[in-house]
């Protein structure tokens, strides 16, 4: 566990030991620019592929529709048949045939009109469907009570998809209406990037898997890391706890060099017990030691043998705070996944939320819906201040304090910027676990 | 697939064959109060349990942690022994042990100091604890800097969580920094409500799984329909299509009528083909039957033997604006899982939406981010319109459209009240995939 950093903690003590603290910005920069994605593809049929990120540009190999079809249920005919039609003065055509088919064997001639429903093939020699209530049938004639110009109501070869149309670039994070997409045009496989692989190794002697005795402490940081990796994408390996000892480390360290991201969690800081960031700075190099974020500054990040090394702070909340700035983006980056900020929910602060200029500060805040409107709610698209939930500041103790994760409902961060947010502001909150 | 709808849509033919439209929010509250989440639960450890609706409220079985411990690195001391040090005047104490020990065997009596980390278990006789930079050794003396008060660097028991403490409500969903909450506690097992099941159920005679022929259409919205149900924590069983026969549709409403929930897709309309409502009606009652809601008014709601059955539109967007609206909220309330409003990003408009009074309007938009700075895009929390993206509705020439789906990253709503947004307004966007 990690020396220092909870909420009480004063200016001098957050300082001890680090040479000075990188912007969260900097820091995943510099993290970022220091690996490359993988390269690793496989052949998916479309469920499995659903939100992985495509390595391949896809074009259509075929139109959508291939034939011309009608956009309405109604009467197929040549436009030029209804010319001066109108309510008025109704124009006659001649039913050809009076059962709508998908595929019509009755062609249009000589001001013939065919029964189709939308999704027809638009039966030959025709070039316009009259819409089923703007015509009616009077023994073997339709009277029509419009002039229809050519194409009307017909959705034309390639009105969806142009053959070889460009659908989707490489990288592109596929969901479930692309697999629709897919199927329609005959594409039923696609190559997509692995997702990243992930090595979790919580460290620490105090740690233990349960029944913990006086001086243990239940291991729980690498559980919650590993699920937060597969949300985010990525394939977790959830190592066993690996003791306060340099040589252990730097074996489980070297063990998980073969996936795309090693974690560990624990032992980041500058105390005795912190020794990851020298066995990372031995094995490879440590880029960042020490962010300028709160809570949660004692995080170290590194790279072996190309390999990043991501440090997290032992105290949970720290642990979590660091994840979402850090790992995820490294998740996303080396998984060739769009990496879009995470989803928030805006929210009007019920209590000051305080912060130290140039630290970036991340209140738990618990949400209350009470005070919003249904249509608010529902819609999500209403604007008004007044409709928003109210975002209440945990009362969290400090860092260390897990429970007080499970009282709230999302972060809020501060920028360096600022000197916190007043009462009755609206914020951006941000729930740690979602995996968009 | 359904007649009517397409974006260049009149009023008239909207409103044909519909007795009147249903607003949504009307219609998403009749369909839920016609319901009842099923009770059907089962125990599961810790990581499959993620993501899952709790069916029990759980209380702490310890304390956490069940001993006093030091919050700090540093000497387990009396507090009284401290009394007036300051660093010109120093307290001077006797170094009873000067290795760090997670559980320490050496007592803290008569002016003693025990050498502790973070997290070890307060020696007997100790009360506080002198942070390591705050003390000095002199060869067997500890000079101390600091007069200490009764606790101070000391986390007591249950700090964290206290005995029986209520921890989670029956109903709350777990993130993955819950599961490392009720590891910390003991809690290993939890039960947890199954997920709501649901029969995904195409219809359409003109509708293949591959190779179209003319007239023929490839099912696609069964496909998107049962990843949006998987992604919002329901169990989808995609079935075949069922051909425009109302002897069939009722065969396959029946044999899905063991799921918690039943969708179809097409044929939901007014038109001759337009089968599935009146079949509805006919094994139970439908609901609703037309929506003020654009792309996709041709909806419909029912319940057939207690078991709720969506008939969305056959047009693909239509289907999925749909499937957010009522099939979401729909598995989210059988599951037991929270309904909360789907997560949003705010953008800045680039062009004017359209819309008509009373009728609340979907229209697909891009995002583009470049324009964003990077401490907004990461932080999230920047609230200054300066930093958001642009969201430009797309072209979309029709509901029918699939590939308008493909260019989309969003849906922004334009609510009952409102005629349109304006180019330039901040507005909401809603990306139908996010799971949350």
């Amino acid at each position: 566990m990690d020396s220092a950093d909870t909420d009480k903690t004063t200016h001098d003590r957050r300082s001890a030991g680090f040479k000075g603290r990188t912007r969260i910005d900097d820091a995943r920069a510099r993290l970022l620019d220091a690996v490359t994605p993988h390269d690793r593809t496989e052949r998916l049929a479309l469920i499995p592929a659903d939100g992985r990120a495509l390595a391949e540009t896809i074009e259509s190999p075929r139109a959508v529709p291939d034939y011309d079809r009608a956009a309405m249920d109604g009467w197929a005919v040549r436009a030029s048949d209804t010319f001066g039609s109108s309510s008025r003065s109704p124009g006659v055509l001649r039913v050809a045939d009076d059962t709508a088919h998908s595929s019509p064997e009755t062609d249009v001639v000589d001001g013939a009109a065919v029964r189709v429903h939308t999704g027809s093939e638009l039966p030959e020699g025709a070039d316009a469907v009259v819409m089923i209530e703007h015509a009616e049938r009077v023994g073997d004639d339709l009277e029509v009570f419009d002039a229809l110009t050519e194409g009307e109501n017909v959705a034309p070869v390639g009105e969806d998809v142009a053959e070889d149309q460009a659908l989707f670039e490489a990288g592109h994070q596929l969901r479930p209406s692309d697999l629709g997409l897919l199927k329609s045009v005959g594409v039923d496989r696609v190559t997509a990037y692995e997702r990243p692989t992930v090595g979790v190794i919580p460290t620490g002697e105090e740690l233990v898997q349960s029944d913990p005795a006086p001086g243990e402490v239940v291991e729980t940081n690498g559980l919650t890391v590993s699920q937060l990796v597969d949300r985010w994408g990525g394939v977790p390996t959830y190592r066993n706890v690996v003791t306060d000892d340099a040589a252990a480390l730097r074996a489980a360290v070297q063990r998980d060099l073969t996936k795309d991201i090693v974690v560990t969690t624990g032992g980041s800081s500058v105390g005795a017990r912190d020794l990851i960031p020298e066995v990372v700075d031995d094995l490879g190099e440590v880029l960042v030691h020490g962010v300028a974020l709160k809570p949660g500054h004692p995080v170290a990040l590194g790279v072996v043998d190309e390999t990043p090394v991501v440090m997290l702070p032992g105290y949970p909340v720290a642990a979590i705070v660091n994840a979402v700035q850090f790992l995820r983006p490294l998740v996303k980056y080396l998984g060739h996944l769009p990496d879009d900020p995470p989803p928030t929910r805006r929210a009007r602060l019920a209590r000051k939320i305080p912060s130290e200029p140039g630290v970036r500060t991340f209140a738990r805040v618990e949400l209350d819906d009470s005070a919003t409107d249904d249509a608010g709610a529902a819609g999500g698209a209403t604007d008004a201040d007044a409709s928003l939930p109210t975002a209440t500041p945990t009362r969290a103790s400090g860092s260390g304090v897990l429970s007080s994760v499970a009282l709230a409902d999302g972060l809020v961060a501060v920028p360096e910027g600022r000197e916190g947010y007043d009462a009755g502001e609206t914020v951006a909150v941000e729930r740690w676990e979602w995996s968009a």
